[in-house]
């Protein structure tokens, strides 16, 4: 690697490079995605039914299928400024240590607090609450970077923030929550004794760990019963997906700036957000049939909504307060195996890439967790970056697709999304060194009754 | 903040624009720094006998006090792509929350998995190691980044590496041994059972916890007693300033590509391996008469070597196996109260900085623990980075200095090395939301009774 290389190890964009609009990939769908419905009614929500929980312009933004670019705001462009654009990494040496032909490119998402992709839609949500004059945000959260992110967007803007946090997170991850105090925010552990729901759960289930369904039930809950608060998500929803869209937006300019053309798209998939955002715009190409990709979705085999979950109307709660999202589900009580890839955990997935993987227009592949580390762990001694459990699940792909191209000799153009870095993951990282990981995928049987307890709603 | 800065949140230089030469600053100074001298003979160490611990090309580095300009390998180089340029960031929202007249920039040192800036010389001391044909090296960790870097660097170049880790932080920080484990190095709590100097500090200390004088004499006996290994130490030295220059190297082309002149320059000092790097090239303007800078170190209150300590030779290590050096130093068996800015616990300092602070060419400050986190917080919630506790110490005299300039209303230009990232100090962090910080600070007797223990040389 003696000789310097024409393509720079990162791609960063100059700051008027950065997008100035975020792209809705709705706005070029022809198959849109079905409407959240009224878990009531069975009827579409309309936007005064979701303005009692979202902010009025995230309803909107959520609602909206046909405008393709959306304005991001001065002060959000600002607060961007200050951790964006990511590089756009050439993975040089991994390429070598593979012996590859493959060119591997990632988009890396972890140079931030956060630790991940999940700032930027919380940056976005928490100046839409700020805007309509309210007091605060609640919001739930798993392995803890959503929380974190949305933290620190409600410390810069001066919102208040209320998380409720998995309790098994909350006690097996004390730095994360260290982290979200840093940032002023209040941190419960979820199910608690301060909501209906929460009393509710722990009166059926006493000592539950409690899960992202039901931190999720409690945070709506609190929202809804508090004037000046809203609810935020850090996934699944078409709001999030469209903030998002910033990671593929400055992934292409960068790939353009230099004529690059990539072959496959790979991204990690839990409830969407990081997947969405980068393939938003070349998705688009596709769809106006400017460009031709393989895009390829990446899940735990633990927890496969994708490649072996129903498209259907389900909740995105276990408390059943949320609205009902057509989607890939493996139904709304179902909890995955203990599985260290915490973001990765969500039961369904965001509605618009269930229905561009419905309609063949994306591929997705489950893999296991020890497969996982071994490729994280790779990853990490010739790139030097310690990748989050949910970002190795992308790596392990891209390193399989790369093997492929090695073996057929095809000097394909991979990209990547690494969504964040693993440093409050060591626990699992310990794990797999003391080989303790446990690779444990559901049975058909197991997933056929929870397939059979789905809302029935044509 | 709605209006475009002219000057970009982030100053990234190109690829082409970092620096191809380390600087030397000895090579400027006038007064030299003290050689290092032989702790039997107390005659100044050959190059032969040095070569007994350190790799040969590092043991020149480290006696040339004349070569300004020393090229970085490529291969060096082409390691630094993967995580630097580092960018050099305008705090334009710290300014705002301050309501200061000041321009206040900071060099972040902090994105990269080491979290530090502790890279930059162990990728140089493994790259001459390998390059010298050895199987590997060894060395000490107290806070656990300098062990993380070269766990990095050596996995990099297949190199194998042994860290003794301070036994209590081997403890407290298991997250830290398991991102060692994870770039496969061997890391062993200190005191070990392994050494003749660990077994009889366990004889001597039962039960001890552990210090980085006793660490540094367990990994230079391993490194003297088995072939193909040399001993390897993240800061204090001579040739751990130079490579550290890139830090200040990278600042000053940054600054000097939209023409910014700084008036002041901060960095927190342990043994001096970032304050040395980032102010190199400017105290050389200076020592030249080119330019002139205030250059403030700032150390904690808890163990203030420059501040309090007495300039003389002293041992490095506690078991008293190193070479001697002239030194701003506490005594080497001081060992600081509990003080959660792990990597500024070193009872002595840079012989280089020693020798330029006596000349009177830079100034001292001590802080207490309790006001640098409530700097970091303040930070890290405007700023969104969580800083390292090391690093806060730098914020809390930028910061100070910042609310003088608000005070008089002169528009300062304050430039400040945020070495890295505080992820694995969540402890610390608690126990200050707790009140639990300690800010205990030695007493006049306490250290005069260390002081009276410095060997006695002319």
């Amino acid at each position: 690697m003696a000789e310097e290389k024409k393509i720079p190890y990162k791609i960063y964009l100059e700051e008027n490079e950065m997008p100035k609009a975020w792209y809705n990939v709705r706005a070029d769908m022809k198959n849109k995605p079905a409407p959240l419905l009224n878990p009531g009614t069975h009827q579409p929500m309309t936007a005064e039914e979701l303005g009692g929980v979202f902010c009025d312009e995230l309803v909107q933004q959520e609602l909206d299928n046909d405008t393709a670019y959306v304005e991001i705001p001065q002060e959000i462009r600002d607060f961007y400024k200050m951790y964006r654009p990511s590089p756009l990494v050439r993975a040089y040496c991994l390429e070598e240590k593979l012996g590859t032909p493959a060119k591997i490119y990632y988009k890396f998402e972890g140079n931030n607090t956060s630790g991940s992709h999940k700032l930027n839609s919380a940056i976005a949500q928490a100046y839409y609450a700020k805007k309509q004059g309210l007091k605060g945000v609640t919001t739930e959260t798993g392995a803890g970077q959503w929380g974190t992110a949305l933290s620190m967007a409600c410390s810069y803007l001066n919102l208040d923030c209320k998380v409720y946090m998995v309790k098994v997170s909350y006690e097996q991850k004390p730095f994360r929550r260290e982290v979200m105090r840093v940032y002023g925010a209040s941190v419960t552990p979820s199910p608690s004794m301060e909501t209906e729901i929460g009393k509710k759960i722990n009166a059926e289930h006493p000592g539950t760990t409690g899960s992202l369904g039901c931190a999720i039930s409690e945070a709506v809950e609190v929202a809804v019963k508090n004037p000046g608060y809203r609810y935020v998500l850090g996934s699944v929803l078409n709001q999030v997906l469209l903030h998002q869209s910033v990671i593929g937006l400055e992934t292409k300019a960068a790939l353009d700036k230099y004529n690059i053309k990539p072959d496959i798209i790979i991204g990690c998939a839990g409830g969407g957000s990081n997947l969405g955002g980068l393939i938003s715009p070349f998705m688009g190409e596709k769809l106006r049939g400017e460009a031709d990709y393989r895009i390829i979705a990446v899940e735990p085999a633990s927890c496969p909504s994708f490649t072996r979950g129903k498209f259907a109307y389900d909740f995105a709660d276990t408390g059943m307060v949320c609205p009902l999202a057509k989607m890939y589900t493996l139904g709304s009580d179902f909890i995955p195996s203990a599985n260290h890839a915490g973001g990765l955990r969500y039961h369904g997935m965001s509605p618009v890439l269930s229905q561009l993987y419905d309609d063949g227009l994306m591929e997705a592949v489950s893999v296991e967790q020890t497969k996982v580390f071994e490729a994280a762990e790779e990853f990490a001694r010739v790139e030097g970056i310690l990748p989050a459990p949910e970002s190795s699940h992308a790596i392990r792909v891209a390193i399989d697709e790369a093997l492929k191209c090695k073996e057929t000799g095809e000097e394909k153009t991979i990209v990547f999304g690494l969504t964040g870095t693993g440093y409050f993951d060591m626990v699992a990282y310990e794990k797999y060194h003391d080989g303790k990981m446990d690779d444990y995928i559901p049975s058909d049987e197991e997933l056929a009754a929870y397939a059979a307890k789905l809302p029935k709603i044509d």
